[in-house]
């Protein structure tokens, strides 16, 4: 006997994408001391704005309950307490999906949950990913071994592919608003996705993450669909909508009518999270009922404006530049093509090195990505004005 | 194509016991409403003391931060703070351990870490649990459908079973104190499992999430023993130590030195934590460094003390009765042989029927617990008086 590994952790790329911009950083600030305060970050993937006020007030008033013996709470229930799962429950009818309580599992995230589902499915299903991707959905998918396959985006489809007779897949996953390229979905563009997992008995993965920016008619959830409850799994998250990036709670939906094998995926899930998870502590959870509350709304409401108004300030100077340009609109990520068709680490090094500006090269999403540039809104709005002044200066002084 | 799904989730058993239990005592309460006021449950797995002051200080401390811009903490390592896992350190050398900052990896809590490190193992690898058991060794096992082999435990060995040359498995399980028999290895004993890893190649998960309640000089940790380094990780929690169980933090140690097939099982949990998880909120965090301050250790210590008592009625319960038992004395567990050779449902129920106490029956952790019984230091003092006071009067009829 001898314990082995999981051989697929071994055959796994390294995730440089992040460590070579640090690195590339680094350099650049060795060889320019003098311009190291200049340094403007646009390639921030995390909020930056404080909590609102009445999170923060229902935290608080928790964690006093928790030491206190008649309002203390031991272990919760590993799916999530009722008033939360209420919550959410209330926020879903304002699209006009009905979700059952037991259809609603709180986790300590998306990310955590977007990996722990493999668990339901067979390690030979084939996954299909959109290219450029958000690298958890590929990472984990090699961790247990299955097959990958990539719908191309581009500027002629916007960034969003459709359905193909050639993806032949059983996985689907699908996030909208997109990361990186902040492009979302219509009704009629999701409603292809959920016809083509009807005919091709696929599971959807949906990754709403982002769904706090969109505006108008767009769709929130993928069970704005007709048909979505019986192909669809949905993932979301307080991170981005409340600022809950470190105060961790996100949330999954499974409908009780999804099916595959004759087994409830529900059950599956539930059974998943009973025996691997123990819930998330109750003072998170209090926090998380609080984004629903009328203060809570209009604070968070405050924040996303402050964020969206950074994306207008990035995507009015790529229209002023004739850029090309995904999201921004309702989305926090600005998925720009490089000027004079650079690919995205060459335009990295000039914006770094000319304009004291960082942003995240596509190339580092995949190959669609690679004369790409992703720029998000997460910065204060004094940086976001700078650096898309001096942006606007390189391109014009390229274009000369 | 077709999405299927993991077939081993279909051959799990149904997790009935505490489904069961709950439905004995309903049947038991409608049949007579007049007593139910007086059941007294002695079955509680659940902290029942509120947190600790130093605490709940902190954590509304850290809450605050959070709600303004100069303090506020967006993703944070996913692998814990450093300021958490320093305390840790500190903790640990106490029992002469030496660990890594890197070894230390903070999760949202033993049981997370205890499903999630088994992705880092190969699918065939054989497993061995000692019998009884906490069943999420069993459950999560099955979901990857690994074979499960069994180490009785019985009055012959203490219910510390040592290992044995037909004990043929790659990963192995301990437990101690353990759940549920409150059993504790010493050194020498742990050491023969250290041994046997060592000669089998084989992993040793160990969980040390009832370490707090070890007194004297029995071991706290796995890494106390010479060589469990290289063959040993450690799975450990706030829950008991400091009613964490509704606030959810654990740590996992994986040292730098366990290598297996050539690769670093730090690094792939590394791995393993960085793509499929997010960290542990902040505010909790904070929550649990406050536990290794001055003030924080001594309100634990009170905490603990008034389990430890409760323990101690229990058990000078059973000395004076003449009932075999373990644990009670380094453990919130004490795992009695039923009176009169009787098996543990039928004792449960005449328990309810007759003194109106429940517990849990041993039969519900495995084979070796057919004649077994778990009662839990968990309760009041009070209610744990009239419940052992009550028992004490059933077991002496019986003897009549």
């Amino acid at each position: 006997m001898s314990a082995s590994v999981n051989q697929n952790y071994l055959k796994l790329n390294e995730s440089y994408l992040f460590a070579e911009i640090a690195r590339r950083i680094r350099e650049w600030q060795s060889a320019h001391p003098e311009l190291s305060s200049q340094l403007i970050r646009m390639g921030i993937g995390d909020v930056t704005r404080p909590l609102p006020k009445t999170v923060v007030d229902a935290m608080v008033k928790a964690a006093q309950e928790m030491g206190v013996a008649e309002t203390f709470r031991g272990y919760g229930p590993e799916q999530g307490y009722d008033f939360l799962k209420t919550a959410i429950q209330s926020y879903y009818k304002k699209f006009g999906v009905e979700l059952a309580l037991d259809e609603i599992f709180i986790s300590d995230g998306a990310k955590s949950d977007l990996g722990n589902i493999l668990d339901l499915f067979d390690e030979n299903n084939t996954v299909l990913v959109t290219d450029p991707v958000y690298p958890v959905y590929v990472d984990t998918n090699m961790m247990s071994g299955r097959k990958i396959i990539y719908a191309m985006s581009s500027e002629e489809n916007g960034f969003l592919p459709l359905p193909a007779p050639e993806y032949r897949a059983d996985i689907i996953y699908l996030c909208s608003p997109n990361n990186p390229t902040g492009a979302v979905y219509d009704r009629e563009g999701l409603t292809k996705w959920v016809r083509f997992a009807q005919e091709n008995n696929a599971i959807l993965l949906f990754d709403a993450a982002y769904e706090c920016f969109v505006t108008g008619d767009l769709p929130h959830s993928i069970y704005e669909i007709p048909g979505a409850r019986d192909v669809a799994i949905e993932f979301c998250s307080f991170s981005k909508k409340a600022g809950f990036t470190g105060t961790r709670c996100g949330y999954t939906i499974v409908p009780d009518t999804l099916k595959r094998d004759g087994a409830s995926l529900n059950k599956m899930w539930l059974r998943r999270q009973t025996t691997k998870f123990n819930g998330v502590s109750y003072i998170t959870q209090r926090g998380a009922e609080a984004v629903f509350t009328e203060s809570g709304e209009r604070e968070i409401e405050e924040n996303l404006q402050y964020y969206r108004d950074n994306a207008a300030i990035i995507t009015e100077t790529m229209d002023r530049l004739h850029i090309y340009y995904t999201g921004g609109k309702n989305s926090p990520y600005i998925w720009l093509k490089c000027p004079s068709d650079m690919d995205s680490w060459s335009f990295f090094d000039k914006l770094l090195n000319e304009a004291y500006v960082v942003g995240t090269p596509g190339a580092g999403f995949g190959k669609s990505g690679e004369k790409f540039f992703r720029l998000t809104a997460f910065s204060t709005h004094e940086n976001t004005r700078e650096a898309m002044a001096r942006f606007e200066k390189l391109v014009q002084s390229m274009s000369l």
